[in-house]
């Protein structure tokens, strides 16, 4: 390996520098304040854990993202944590194990073994929240509010909003028994919205059964008409379809009224990244860019594969990406120098203005440095045996 | 595996729950923004990267304390960080590249194979600044300073700091010419401080000899006597020497001046942990508290194996064990409770509220929730058709 080899970083792992790694800081501190003070507290879930623990209650996708390790210590396998959201479950059904709501929040970077998303890192900052002990529309409603309050603190403009319910691709698929072949296919043409491929796999099934309704569903997709069309679709179907599509509707009618600016779209065959999810699913969306920028849903599943039942639901999003994408005023203060001068009083003036300002002090080798160049705007001078601040220049 | 053994963490890997995780929140901030403010800018280095570049300028023991994995997109072998100091001096170096001084800061979760000491973690929170550019003593007291800054920052009371300088040690060993062998046992001895098998090694070692001088070194421990007697021992061997020695004194003297409340001490066969460090080396230790709780020192090496010669000094702690250790205050303000009711001015109320002070807005299966119990001492009640916070009692 020559020298200049080893300064490559693999694909889709980067060093932030200043002041990209200071709004990053930034953004990271006024999320999870926001969070807080939305009565979320926040935990540090650990960087690696069993793989048993990983992966309880999630699907494969999650699997397949997971770093492996072997612990040194046991001989067993351990993986850095691809997604934090089943370390808080955990966290909420064993270690806290409290009765009633539990809210909390949490952000560290996360690492996966591809990109998720050809827009996206190998090691995202994940902040979220998540809300456990709540089946009610309401706990839905303060996920969804929490996570446009959070991107409003990212300063991202005109978010569009996609709804969706996960339930209602697994009734359908659950009716039908394709077999495990062609369910993968199905599943995989879903994902990639590819109507023609839908037509192939499902055009054999007859007029109202649950192929063909999935067929159906397909080609729909859009605002609140799409809700529409989706519920003349899968009329009569089953109860469980009709609960979510009255979910999906009651939902968006808050929404639409509390956050009129927020376009609000359904998506019946969203089905990619949503590993552990069981009801409504949310993801949102800003002009220009591919991937969510934030998303979430109701995964109630887990905590009964933990072996304590709690209904939850929370999002989360990428630190990182939303520092890229948003338009949050970052100002870095000025700093202000001191010579490299060994007199007692020049100490003791660094050291109160270190209260509230930065203070650099010059090295030896500072000797032609210009204290512009390093973010300086003012500098300590000596005046009449004082050491006072002027500005620079 | 049992439900039961999916709650397990591997050991010296735990959750960081309420109210803890706040704690090490609001230190890690405070201890970032005292950096910032001597002008030590944020960076923010990958978890992962390739293992030439994560061991590149470093010893053997980082190799051994480093997770290995396969990149999937190259087949190469990354590592997971263990520590970030080496990555700050590739971001000097390479990423970076600036002239004269540079000053980084940093803050994050690394990973060990193995606790480092068995008060550790495997996944300490580590915090550091690094100064690049500087050879100079005053580079030097600079880290050691802010350093101290930290652990006041902390509320760590009655700092004891070891100095030592790396040179001494490999000076004697490399003029002595043992063999590789033997070599290692001196090393594990000196490191386990045994002086009857360094008197077994090295007994029969002339009397003016190197392998002499460090069996009379490694009973020489304590105060600044214990640097007056490594003089004696150390006198005519060589200059390196008695510059290295001159360099412990003079910053010992400008410590004891400065920080008169710090004791003092020297350990001239302190190597365990040093991993890259060519200088003048430090490590901060509390009462009742076996391993360092900060440490840190010269390491000029890892820039020329970096292909750019950089004089390099800096320090890092763990920030989850500081806050174990520190006596620092930490109060969580009391949060509000607001019932769960769909008034639109309450909605209004709530949000006006939650820009200074936590509102936890009550969910339908809150019913007979104490909002004592979730940390709130007052609450939203209506008042002649307006909502006003009132205590709760």
């Amino acid at each position: 390996m020559t020298v200049s080899d080893r300064w490559l970083l693999p694909d889709g792992v980067e060093d932030i520098l200043p002041p990209l790694a200071g709004r990053i800081e930034s953004l990271r501190r006024d999320v999870m304040d926001t969070c807080q003070r939305w009565g979320y507290q926040l935990v540090i879930p650990p960087l690696v854990e069993y793989l048993e623990s990983l992966f309880t209650g999630t699907g494969n996708d999650l699997q397949l993202q997971t770093f492996k390790l072997t612990d040194q210590l046991t001989g067993r396998m351990m993986g850095v944590r691809a997604d934090m959201t089943p370390q808080a479950a955990r966290i909420d059904a064993h270690t806290l194990a409290q009765d009633g709501i539990t809210r909390l929040c949490y952000a560290g970077h996360v690492l996966h073994t591809r990109p998720r998303h050809m827009l996206t890192g190998r090691t995202p900052i994940q902040a979220g929240c998540e809300l456990f002990g709540s089946a009610s529309e309401a706990a839905d409603m303060e996920v969804i509010r929490l996570m446009l309050e959070t991107l409003r603190v990212a300063g991202l403009p005109r978010i569009h909003l996609d709804l969706a319910h996960v339930s209602i691709y697994q009734s359908l698929m659950g009716a039908a028994d394709f077999g495990h072949e062609t369910e993968a296919a199905i599943f995989d043409a879903m994902a990639r919205k590819s109507v023609p491929e839908l037509d192939e796999l499902l055009g054999h099934c007859e007029a109202g059964s649950p192929g063909a309704r999935l067929r159906d569903l397909a080609r729909v997709s859009g605002g609140r008409e799409a809700l529409e069309q989706a519920r003349d679709i899968l009329i009569g179907f089953s109860e469980d379809l009709d609960a979510a599509l009255g979910k999906l509707s009651r939902v968006s009618e808050m929404l639409a009224e509390s956050y009129p600016e927020v376009s609000l779209g359904f998506d019946f065959c969203e089905l990619r990244g949503y590993n552990y999810h069981t009801g409504l699913v949310f993801a949102a969306y800003v002009p220009g860019h591919g991937d969510s920028v934030a998303k979430g849903g109701r995964y109630d599943a887990i905590g009964s594969d933990f072996g304590r039942a709690r209904p939850a639901t929370g999002f989360s999003l990428d630190i990182r990406a939303l520092v890229s994408l948003g338009e949050r005023p970052f100002k870095v203060a000025g700093a202000i120098w001191a010579p490299s001068d060994e007199d007692a009083a020049l100490e003791e003036a660094i050291l109160e203005l270190r209260a509230n300002h930065s203070v650099i002090r010059a090295l030896p080798e500072d000797a032609g440095t210009n204290p512009f160049v390093k973010g300086c705007d003012r500098h300590l001078v000596k005046r009449d045996g004082k050491w006072v601040v002027e500005n620079l220049g």
